[in-house]
């Protein structure tokens, strides 16, 4: 697949990115969520800030606390046994069986914008920050879907009773209108079509369950978006490929007279996150008509194969301009890049299923 | 708190129950889900099933084949070191992070009736059998919401992808209407209120999470039954006491003057299932008024005691009349048995949160 990436790679870096608050520092603005608005790219990056440590001893795990409406640092000693330090994303407790207790750092979104899709500058506040009991770990990886005058911003709501997706809507990219929790937690990754098909909205999602399967990719639909149901298994791992470890949706869906085209993340065992594709009839998106034998793009350059959480790409957006799919993408859960497709290319390279 | 248990406990043990298929022994009857449809008391039994397997050194994992429309039996060595045999109701594959990989029975959901509650025969053959490829390792813990003349029956659905929670309706406990999954995994124990509440359905659901957190209650609304959102987390464990380990979900909520009576099992890490009380506000049922301090059922009996699981107490579903709240309530994960509870009493032993 011929990849056209952008000479002023990375787009956007932690060091393009004021700190919110005194004693943080970023360290990450990735995974942004991409819209069109007003003669502008607006680029919704992820931005993640850990809090700085005075004691290098100590780890500080920042949590919003919904009654003082401001972070609480949780100080842990890196020598206490009951913690295992070693994924640099997350604290784990030895003693609980869940995959984290604690983030080391908080997640928020906020916007940066740019005339011409190269250049961007990032706004100087917050647009989006943790607000209420189910976001207290943070707000990650937004997706914005475009319905008529209206943007669906969505994204992972982090707390100590899970992950699930919670949208916003907004016209103006200013006010906010909220909508709550739209899929309970375990779940990421959600992807909102960008009109009815056959009169019902669509989503996809993925799941991640504990008693059994894996993290795979779901469809559900709705009639006003906000509610969802007649959840359907749409597309699962394979075994010894790219997207053998873990996937989940990427791009909001692409109208195309061939079917949906969803880019989507898969990843190995060892984290290594390529991005995919599969086509979706278009008249029933939960029919799975073909599949990326190969990723469409893989971590090749030196900003996707380093950084916090190294050999990542992790697109969550797209502007599609005639053949040309400019594609957003989050590196090494550190910095946002992009890059050029062809659509053509991308639906020639699919294989039937 | 003062139960009745009635004289003729268990109501309906697996050998009141003729295997569906050759081969089969019925191993559970239990879990039922209640309504009272044309003068009898419906129970909807969820009837565990295990194919008796000729080899003792072998088990047979029972699994629906979508396309042969048909159950296929997985034979698994008991001598081989892959799988984990120590859970009666699973088989676990010691190489895969999933709590199992086959269930040891398939259930699926019959009908038992009774004129006066007290004396059940069971129909001849399923009401509702595993269908879809959702559904491949069975379906299991009914509940039933009478809402005007249709009764809406869900029901866990159980498959390689995880266990959510699916719909189906029906007006004459014949004629079935599918309405596909209305809860995504992993999700159970879902309780669909009996009314509109300020021009909303509700419906409690307990998502088990693996990121974090821990199976507790969750509720959900809806306008239409079949999609749902705006979930909130409702109620959780408490540290030390009898829901310190898991809960959910059990009867369909009551309405009563001081709120809606939602009677909910907890169990402990050790598997002591008991049932107990929340109290929800009438206008705003994601608002928890007061919930029960001591369990108003725990298992005592010696058929409560011992079964195929022992030690639980888990019920589905209730008939009240006046003040006289009926509990039918799985035991043992084996039969079925009821009892009757003072609505006062159980509405006074409730402290306020």
């Amino acid at each position: 697949m011929e990849v056209y990436r952008y000479e002023k790679n990375p787009l956007i870096t932690p060091m393009d990115v004021t700190p919110h608050k005194e004693g943080f520092e970023v360290i990450g603005a990735f995974n942004a969520g991409i819209a069109s608005y007003n003669g502008e790219v607006i680029m919704l990056l992820r931005v993640a800030e850990r809090p700085i440590s005075p004691d290098p001893a100590c780890v500080l795990a920042p949590v919003y606390n919904v009654e003082q409406r401001d972070l609480t640092l949780i100080e842990l000693r890196l020598d206490d046994e009951r913690y295992d330090f070693s994924d640099p994303r997350v604290i784990r407790n030895k003693t609980q069986t869940g995959s984290f207790q604690y983030l080391t750092s908080i997640s928020y979104l906020r916007i940066a914008r740019s005339r011409d899709g190269h250049n961007f500058t990032v706004d100087a506040d917050p647009f989006l920050y943790p607000s209420e009991s189910l976001e207290t770990f943070g707000i990650e990886d937004p997706r914005i879907t475009q319905i008529g005058d209206t943007y669906y911003i969505y994204y992972s709501a982090v707390s100590p009773v899970g992950i699930g997706e919670s949208m916003v809507s907004t016209t103006d990219f200013v006010e906010v209108t909220r909508h709550g929790m739209i899929f309970g937690p375990d779940n990421k990754d959600v992807l909102i079509f960008p009109e009815k098909v056959n009169g019902k909205y669509y989503a996809l999602h993925r799941p991640t369950t504990k008693s059994t399967g894996n993290p795979e990719m779901w469809i559900a639909e709705s009639d006003n978006l906000l509610y969802w149901g007649n959840h359907k298994h749409l597309i699962g791992l394979r075994a010894g490929m790219w997207d053998c470890g873990r996937m989940g949706g990427g791009c909001v869906p692409i109208k195309t007279e061939r079917g949906w085209l969803e880019l989507y993340h898969g990843a190995t065992p060892e984290h290594r996150y390529c991005m995919g594709a599969v086509l979706l009839d278009l008249d029933d998106p939960s029919k799975v008509l073909a599949r990326s034998r190969n990723p469409i793009l893989e971590p090749e350059a030196a900003y996707e194969k380093q950084g916090f959480f190294g050999d990542v790409v992790f697109a969550c957006g797209t502007l599609v301009e005639g053949d040309v799919v400019k594609m957003y993408y989050g590196v090494a859960d550190t910095s946002m890049a992009a890059c050029e497709l062809s659509l053509l290319a991308i639906l020639d390279s699919l294989e039937t299923v």
